[in-house]
C-alpha cells in the first residue's frame, strides 16, 4: 500500500490478490461480503452471521472451522486522533483515503509515528511526493526490530534522504483545528503536522474467538498449536489473529507477517483435511527497503538469544557485493550472530545499498540459521559464483569465516579488499 | 576475463586478486615470479626449483608444503590449433591475446567450441562485440551441466541473440591459411570462423606431485583428504589441482571453481597450523550470466540422483518474482527435485530473466540441500519477504509445496498466478 500511495502501483485493484468471483469460479468458494460473524457456538459447530445491508441474522453450521481474522491497526488512545488527516494504514480503504486526502489537501508536512517497516516504507512515499517528513519514534532508535548500530545506519540513510528522526518521543496527542489535523504533540512540544500516519503496530482480532472460549496467547492472539488447531475442536486460526511459535527458543509467539499467513492458511487447510505437516514456526524474518536501501533481519538479535539462554557472539563485516573489476557493485553490512558454545547461527542482520543484494545474503542466512548450520559449516557451503553475481566468497562466508576464527579464539583479519 | 574482453572490465589489472608485492608488504609473502619447481622430493621434504630468468636451480626445503598448481585449458589433439586467432581462455595472458587479435585482425565471425559457462559467456563477450557467434558442442544440448529442458530454455535465450547453436559435432580439426585460422572442421562439414574460442575444459596440473609419487585421484587430480592432506607427510593441496568430494554422493569428486579453491585455500592453510575444520565437499553448484538471462544449477540433476541411488522426483514451476503490482519483476523457471523415500531436497536448477534474481533462489536451494532440508520443511521457511523483494511465498516454497504434494500423492493445483 505505501507503494500505490506514492504512485509505485498504479491501480489499487491490483492490490487485491484473488476478487470473490474468482474464488468462486476457480474454487467453488462462496465469499459473504459485508457479513459480520456475530457469535461462535464451538459445542454447537455454528457461527451466527450478520448481512450487513439487510441486518439479517442466519446461523451457519460448520464440520471445520478456520478463524482468519486478520489484526488491525493499533491507534493509541490520545486526544484528537479523529481529525481528518490523521491515518493508519492496514486496510486497502486506508490507503484509498489517504492518496485523497493527500490530492484534496495538498499536505507539505507529514509526521509518522512509529518507525517499523511501514513508518520507513512511508517515509520513502511521503517524501517521493514531495512532502517534508518527521519521523517519530518512542525507542531511542529507529527501527527496533534491528540492533542499534543497524538502526544507527538506517537512520543515516532515512537522514540523508531529508527525513528527520525524533527519537525517545511519544504521541502524546494530536492538535487539529476546525477538524482538521494542525500538529502532534510530543513530549518534547508540539511539531506541526498537515498529515499524520500512525504506524505503532497491530493487534490481533480475536474477539469472536475469546467470546466463544476459545483459549488465546501471547499478545491476545488466539493460540493454535502447529496445526493451527485452536483449543476447540474442530476450529483452526491461521494468519495475523494466530500465534506461532519461534523455532529457536521454541517460545510462544505473536509474529504478524503476510509471508507467514500465507503458509500457515495452506498448512491448515492441509491439516483440516488431514494432512500432517507441520507449521515449524518462525524466526523473525523481516525485510524493508528503505530508500535506496535494504534493511533486514532474521533469527535472534544478541539480547534475544542472551534471553533465550545462549551465549551470543556477534561479527560484523562490511563488504562490497561483487569484486571490483564488475560493474553494479554495492556495500552491505552483515552483522552474525553465533552461539559460543557450538557456533550454531543465531541470527543475522543486514543493510544494504539496494543494488547490493543484501536481500539474498539475509535469505542465505535465514534457511542456515533454520537449518541448525555452524558458522565453521557457513564458510564453506557451496553457493553460486559467477563475477556478475557475487564475490568468488560471498558475504555470509567471509561473516562465517571471521566468526569461527573468533570462536577458535585465532588471530584472524578480515581483509575483505583481497577477497578480490 | 569474458569481461575484460568485451569492455565490460577496463583495465586487466583490475582482475588480478592481489600483486606480489601486495602478499609481501601485507602477509610477508615471497612470492616467487618466473620460477618453476621442477620437482619434488617427499621424503626429504624439498623442492627443486628454476629461475626461468637465469636458468639456475636451487633447492628450498620446507616444513609444510601445499601444491596450488591449478589447471590448464585443455585443447583437443586435433589438427591446426597452432593456428593465429584459435585461443583457449584461461590464463590472463590468454585474454589480453584474444583482445590484441580483436583489434588488429577483426575478426567478424567467432566460433566457440563448448557450451559450458565460459562458452556462454564469450558468445556474449563476442555478440557485444559485434561478431557473427556459433557456438559447436558435442553434447546433443548447449550446457551440459544442466538438464535438458533447461538447456533448451539457455538455448532459446542464445538464438533470440543471434547465436547459432551447433549441437552434437565434434571439432574435427582447424582450418587455416598463411598461419590464420580460417574454419573449424566439423562432423557435417567446415564452417568458416575469423576467430575460435576452444572452451572444451581445464585438466589438473599435478604432473609434479605424481612425478614425486604424490597419489592422484578423480579426473588426475591429486588426492586429498578432507583437511587437504595428499598421501604424502606434510604435502597439502587445494584448488583446480585437488579432488574433494560430493556432500551428496560421498564421492570424490574434480570440480574445479574458482570459489572452491578459495575456500580450499583458506582451509588448507588452518590445517597446516593445526585447525580442525574440515572441508565438507562440493555439490555442484554454478551459475552463469546469459545475455539478460541466469541459468544456475545447484546438488545432483535426476541422472546424477538415480546414479547415487536415491528415487528423485522433479517439480518445475515457472513464476514471477514480484508481485504484479510491484515494478520490476521477471520471470524464472525453478526445477527441484527430491528422493522420493525422504523428500530430501537433492538439487534445483534455474534459468530467469536477469531482473528476476533467480540467483537468489538458486543459493536459498544451495544452503538448502547442503543442510538436508525436506520439501516440506522448504515450504515453511521463514525468508524475508516484502513487495521490492519477492513474493509472499518465494518461489522455492511453491515448488517445495508442489513437490510436497506431490510426494504426498495429493492434488495439488500449483496456481501461482493466485500468489499475487
Amino acid at each position: 500500500m505505501p507503494y500505490y500511495i506514492s504512485g509505485v502501483t498504479a491501480d489499487h485493484n491490483d492490490l487485491v490478490a484473488r476478487q470473490p468471483k474468482e474464488f468462486k469460479e476457480q474454487n467453488g468458494i462462496d465469499v459473504k461480503r459485508r457479513h459480520r460473524a456475530l457469535s461462535l457456538d464451538t459445542a454447537d459447530h455454528e457461527v451466527v452471521i450478520a448481512d450487513l445491508e439487510s441486518g439479517r441474522e442466519s446461523v451457519v453450521g460448520y464440520s471445520k472451522l478456520l478463524l482468519t481474522t486478520g489484526a488491525s491497526a493499533f491507534m493509541p488512545p490520545v486526544e484528537g486522533t479523529e481529525a481528518e488527516g490523521v491515518y493508519t494504514l492496514r486496510r486497502l480503504s486506508d490507503s484509498i483515503r489517504i492518496k485523497r486526502f493527500l490530492s484534496s489537501a495538498t499536505p507539505r508536512r507529514a509526521v509518522i509515528v512509529g518507525s517499523g517497516p511501514i513508518g520507513i516504507e512511508m517515509c520513502e512515499s511521503f517524501r517521493r511526493l514531495g512532502l517534508e517528513v518527521s519521523m517519530v519514534e518512542l525507542a531511542g532508535q529507529v527501527l527496533p526490530i534491528v540492533d542499534e548500530d543497524v538502526a544507527g545506519r538506517v537512520q543515516g540513510v532515512l537522514e540523508s534522504e531529508g527525513v528527520k528522526c525524533l527519537l525517545g518521543q511519544q504521541m502524546l496527542g494530536i492538535r487539529e483545528d476546525g477538524g482538521l489535523v494542525r500538529g502532534v504533540e510530543l513530549d518534547s512540544g508540539v511539531i506541526p503536522a498537515d498529515i499524520v500516519l500512525v504506524a505503532v503496530g497491530v493487534r490481533p482480532l480475536s474477539s469472536l474467538a475469546a467470546d466463544a472460549g476459545v483459549e488465546l496467547g501471547e499478545r491476545g492472539a488466539i493460540k493454535v498449536d502447529s496445526q493451527m488447531r485452536t483449543s476447540a475442536p474442530d476450529v483452526y486460526a491461521a494468519g495475523d489473529c494466530a500465534t506461532t511459535s519461534d523455532i529457536l527458543t521454541g517460545e510462544q509467539v505473536w509474529m504478524p507477517l503476510g509471508s507467514t499467513a500465507r503458509k500457515q492458511g495452506r498448512l491448515a487447510a492441509e491439516a483440516m483435511f488431514g494432512g500432517e505437516s507441520t507449521f515449524p514456526g518462525v524466526q523473525g524474518t523481516a525485510v524493508v527497503k528503505c530508500f535506496d536501501h535494504t534493511v533486514g533481519r532474521t533469527g535472534l538479535d544478541e539480547a534475544q538469544a542472551k534471553k533465550a539462554g545462549f551465549d551470543p557472539v556477534a561479527v560484523q563485516v562490511e563488504a562490497e557485493s561483487l569484486h571490483s573489476y564488475y560493474p553494479g557493485r554495492g556495500t552491505m553490512y552483515l552483522k552474525m550472530t553465533s552461539d559460543r558454545e557450538t557456533g550454531r547461527l543465531l541470527g543475522a542482520q543486514v543493510v544494504g545499498e539496494l543494488r547490493s543484494m543484501a536481500e539474498k545474503r539475509l535469505d542465505i542466512m535465514a534457511v542456515a540459521v533454520s537449518c541448525g548450520m555452524s558458522a565453521d559449516e557457513m564458510q564453506y557451503v557451496d553457493l553460486a559464483y559467477a563475477p556478475p553475481y557475487s564475490t568468488a566468497v560471498d558475504v555470509p562466508a567471509i561473516a562465517a569465516s571471521l566468526m569461527h576464527s573468533r570462536l577458535q579464539g585465532t588471530v584472524c583479519r578480515c581483509d575483505t579488499s583481497g577477497l578480490d
